[in-house]
């Protein structure tokens, strides 16, 4: 069992990142509960490189991430493992990121914290320039489609506590944004403290 | 009544593009039926702008692209407007565009065309560096979710001249690939031809 080297606390509407080598791992945590994170990785020797939705879910057939998927790149390289997950296993990869032009529609000030801007600060960290946020996974996001295709952005169910763990398939740029969604109202618990974990 | 101002033939596996203005209409025409397309816009202004599938379904409520649908950019602005379609209507925006990586994986002849150095060739025409596609409109791709998450590559159903029409709504480019998968089998007349009429 692996042994938690270190735990970060990511504020309410902020975001964390860190440069993790192939074999590593992390878990995210919903401090509270009812919080979505927004999940980047990218490619640290080679950051056009980045974990992508749309070629994850073709390879593993379906459109919801759960324990047991492997995410892949556009490049078509297994990128990151989600190893394990004790909340109820609801997450996206079909929504993207929220960002200044969606908080502009919905009628917040200007300025208003983002997961883009987030990502776009985190990256530039690690001399990563990104012009718009790619397709992140949304862990604890609970957006379902049914059967017509009909596409509903549920509220989170993640409880207090919970966690997802991933580990690290290639030397990569981790980015997470603690979603600070407060007016489309999918967060019942947020926009709420998010903690991760560095696992040995 | 739109009048077809000119018609293009796209070759089997190759792409097509056009720097189109606002209003300005086309229509994508499957020639011998059982063949996909893949689509891409960009911003003629600020390429860093393009449509975008993740963006476009939460506005749209759906996952399935059909007539009606408006389009939106990275940056949630409008730029393209699905208005015709005389398909049995089965489209796709979720399954990631073919690529070099896709078909090395499949044990293809290198070299093999795909639609995203279709994409490159054709961006570079004008002045846009693509490192990696982004999400197409798969038009006539006929990939489905069922109500648990599963997705299944189904064949097209597109019959030899189905056609769907678009009508851009900011100035373009838009770029076409007649896709040229030719060892996944979900294209059962392909690759072949494609069509293109701009309409006055």
């Amino acid at each position: 069992m692996s042994e938690v080297k270190e735990r970060i606390r990511i504020p309410a509407r902020t975001g964390w990142s860190a440069k993790l080598s192939e074999g590593e791992e992390f878990r995210i945590i919903d401090v509270e509960g009812g919080q979505a994170a927004d999940l980047f990785v990218y490619n640290a020797e080679n950051p056009i490189e980045y974990m992508s939705g749309r070629h994850t879910r073709v390879y593993m057939d379906e459109i919801y991430p759960r324990a047991g998927w492997t995410f892949y790149s556009n490049e078509r390289r297994p990128i990151l493992e989600f190893t394990e997950d004790t909340s109820p296993g609801k997450h996206d990869c079909i929504v993207a990121a929220c960002d200044p032009y969606r908080y502009e529609h919905l009628g917040a000030e200007p300025g208003h914290a983002s997961c883009e801007t987030n990502l776009q600060a985190e990256a530039r960290k690690y001399g990563i320039e990104v012009p718009h946020a790619p397709q992140p996974m949304n862990v604890f996001a609970n957006f379902r489609v049914d059967a017509e295709g009909k596409l509903t952005l549920h509220e989170c169910v993640s409880e207090p506590g919970d966690a997802a763990t991933f580990k690290l398939l290639m030397d990569g740029v981790v980015i997470v944004s603690a979603c600070p969604q407060d007016i489309v109202g999918f967060q019942p618990g947020g926009p709420t403290d998010m903690a991760i974990e560095i696992l040995r």
